[in-house]
């Protein structure tokens, strides 16, 4: 089995390998140019500051279905203990174990390869337990400040969130655009709300991740036209899930992470943000969203603020 | 053995319990106002970007002097896996255990305690085990996001970086405001740098942790009178370490995470930032440093970012 | 609320505490003297050996029903990685997260304590997160290697597996040795089988942990009385659960640990055992349970093996 | 590079590949027959258990030289937690974070591969991180029972310990067992004494594990020749390190694993047998050496213990 031509026909279209040189690693992070952050920065207009991470916890979002992929185990190793005798200061000290993509994170663009390739035409082989990623793992993404624009998806249909099988089209996009007043342009980062994530907040672990409405195999090339320096939403998967083509897994990671080089993010809770957004009838925003520098690490969890 | 009587003045002059009420749980961040992020946001003229974090790697600054606190151990759960059949699209998952304080990090105001108590009063046995911090946890730390100073005390001297044994002293913290052409005000994060980080960059850690420059007892006196929000610097110890006073152990930690109620940061790399303000001859920016919202955590790894 | 007068009438009735001396910190281990395990080596008649645990997996016994007490999480740190250079030999290596009371395991005399004391009236408060355990630790427990016997509950009253709500009491230990042809004698281990554990070996993990059979609060007596070494069965919370007395949880647990100073097992696949000895017609065994010595741990992971 | 001739030579004449069936995945464990066992109790004379394991914990023998092989990482989750309210029983748990070859360890036949190939000729790609070790996996060795043999190498030439740059030699295993009044035989455990863990427990990490004596690459033949079903001694790398012939690293491991199928065992602490079979006059006895049975794990820590 193969991916089939479509995927590549559309591939051919958005690739960006050799595209900033062969020996980049940071795919359309590129588009974060000191003229694109210093026009993010004047987005901060109110000071108003949104968070977008879920708690990091025991009782995540992960549901035992991805294999290795755990919720954060938070343990104590100390706890108010007075290290240089009774009565001193004393201290607690706490650890953590955790899958990178586990929470509210960004994949790197090693998250996945297809045809035995990552980003910009290296070997999918370079990535290996001990090296981990040699290439483009996530230390190596710059800094991710930029202006944000808020797709709220759902809020412009007049959802409270996308139904499970709602497959996010370059249609419904245009049509977010459209409502929040915003023209989508070069570095921007793009947060498209679906609402899924209200699934989990309400309780249900599996029903957030199966079925999802999720991006569509047809907005990798809506984003590359206007040159997105990363996406990020508020589901699982991502993409739609079950997938949209019969066979065709995962089309808009490889899509994103492997030919365009474009960072993606899930798991980003933007209900706060959407109230805020709608508030301030406004959908852009200084956004902060600084990965967690991994030496090789294919993906890291994120504390993504919003600064409206 | 108890905490002895100068600390307690001092302790009594800067002591910030019920200043925000009894439920307060976040301290000095309360001065992180929307007006104050609103000023910070026009501190980043040029657009350039400096992050502030140490690569996360199994080779980081912790030496083993500090039992728990263990440097990260990545390992791959997934490594190009065609989770979909021979053919499809590959995935790499990693996870990853931690110290929440081993690296480039917030100390949680439930970091240390002393004479039984944490800040604002509560009990220190509101950390236990199995609800970690139940108060001040570092998951309601509010979104780290203000006006960042350098107060780069080693270049103030014309130094690389200060000598093991100096304390760093309100005057020294005066002399780098008056270099930086700077004035620090209510609500910002001054970073302070030593220079200390260039022996772990040089590869001797435990050089680098012992003997160590760091902050003076006199300086929390300082930074409360000037309303600052959170504090960061260049260290493994953050105050001078073995300490000024005999027997006095951690007693900047004390007053400010569990008197003043205010955060602090360890092991920042400032050196680039360093570099970038001289060249700038600016030593004020907009500061992003999102604690990641680990439920009850007493510290977090963070990425901080610099907006110039 | 505190624990009932029942219990505490019981716990007078088998209290082992300075029995072996106020030093003491392994409790009915000592029973286990040199005699029994010379006589309990002619137990291996034929030499057959049945390994008693579940493998180490992350699709183990947990569901998530206990808070921080992980199945094993298994990942690579290498692969096949040449490191003295390429064509010479290479090597594989791994790591685990787990908890250590998640598996097929002892637990340690300190994994309970009721009233603010552990086994032998030391304080709980022995017990910390930097020190673990001081007393008791499951690294102190004596080579747990002696005879092994089988009550094979099930099978003696002609079940597959005892129903959910089957409070094991004296009389099935009773009959359950009747039907083995075997008297319970001091020093001895003995392996409770309900057969519960099919529940999860079917898949079934919710329905392996609630409701289970198990040892009734009658049962501690009958050990005691026979001097029993330590206890071990197939299922997940040892005794019945939800417990036979409205409110009174984990008296089982409090009786054996802290009360006897007993160590128990669970999570013991004892169904090809079961198969071992009916072919056999022999329900005794030398038995080797030797635990991992985690220093101050309260319980540990055990590979136990029969060899009958 | 590649191995040389002489290390070929070698394979050839240890080789067991198929010796077993194309099946096999367990090597000469093969050779512990239910008679070779039931032989193996008859050993337990005097009902004397000694153990052989390390104390597991953070200041084990790991020197931070081995990416990724962390000393266990032994955290709390729950401390005297009162989980059915106040005054009820209390449960304390705890986590574990550790290299499955930290410690003392068996060595999975995965552990090692050269020339692209694992015990039987099967292809090392099948070590994958997800799958972890498809065959050989250490969950996959037979119950470790038999009987135990100590070749006391130091204290047959009456040292106290081995020098750093000793290669243990056949000749120096000959005279060890004819110190012992001993003759190895099919389907016996070996244990090779050298004293080399003094040098940790002496608190010398870094002397403990270079230069170390340990096995030479001409032992495996005498360990083939006498069928024996492992090896375990008491060093960080087994084999004399730095290696006996230049640029010719871990060719024992590359024997034993690869070529014999022969499970191998480190660190284990031998200095309490050695004492205790001095005493004895008698260097055989009851070894029970149980893996913990992680699912494809390449290694595992082991609590052995030897019964007099």
């Amino acid at each position: 089995m193969t991916l089939p031509p479509e995927f590549h026909e559309i591939a051919k279209r958005v690739n960006n390998w050799g595209r900033w040189g062969a020996d980049d690693e940071i795919g359309t992070l590129n588009l974060i140019t000191e003229e694109v952050v210093r026009a993010a920065a004047a987005e901060a207009r109110t000071g108003r500051r949104v968070p977008l991470a879920l708690p990091l916890r025991e009782d995540g979002v992960q549901a035992g279905m991805i294999p290795g992929r755990i919720n954060p185990l938070h343990t104590m190793v100390q706890i108010n203990q007075e290290l240089f005798g009774p009565g001193t200061v004393a201290c607690s000290d706490d650890a953590v174990t955790m899958g990178l993509q586990a929470a509210t994170h960004w994949d790197a663009l090693t998250h996945v390869s297809h045809s035995g390739r990552i980003y910009n035409g290296r070997p999918a082989s370079t990535i290996t337990a001990h090296g981990r990623a040699e290439f483009s793992g996530i230390d190596k993404a710059a800094p991710i400040v930029s202006r944000g624009v808020l797709l709220d998806v759902a809020r412009a249909k007049g959802l409270d969130r996308l139904p499970g099988g709602h497959a996010v089209t370059p249609e419904d996009l245009a049509e977010a655009e459209e409502f929040g007043g915003v023209t989508v342009r070069a570095g921007d980062v793009v947060l498209v709300r679906t609402g899924q994530i209200q699934v989990y907040l309400a309780g249900d672990k599996h029903g957030y991740g199966f079925p999802s409405p999720g991006l569509s195999v047809r907005t990798p090339e809506w984003f590359h036209a206007r040159d997105v320096a990363a996406v990020a939403n508020d589901t699982l998967t991502f993409e739609i899930f079950p997938p949209e083509i019969d066979g065709l897994w995962l089309p808009v990671h490889a899509l994103h992470l492997v030919e365009m080089g474009m960072h993606q993010g899930q798991n980003w809770n933007l209900e706060p943000l959407s109230t805020a957004c709608a508030e301030a009838s406004r959908y852009t925003f200084l956004l902060s969203a600084m990965p967690e520098p991994f030496v090789g690490g294919t993906g890291t969890p994120v504390a993504p603020v919003a600064i409206l």
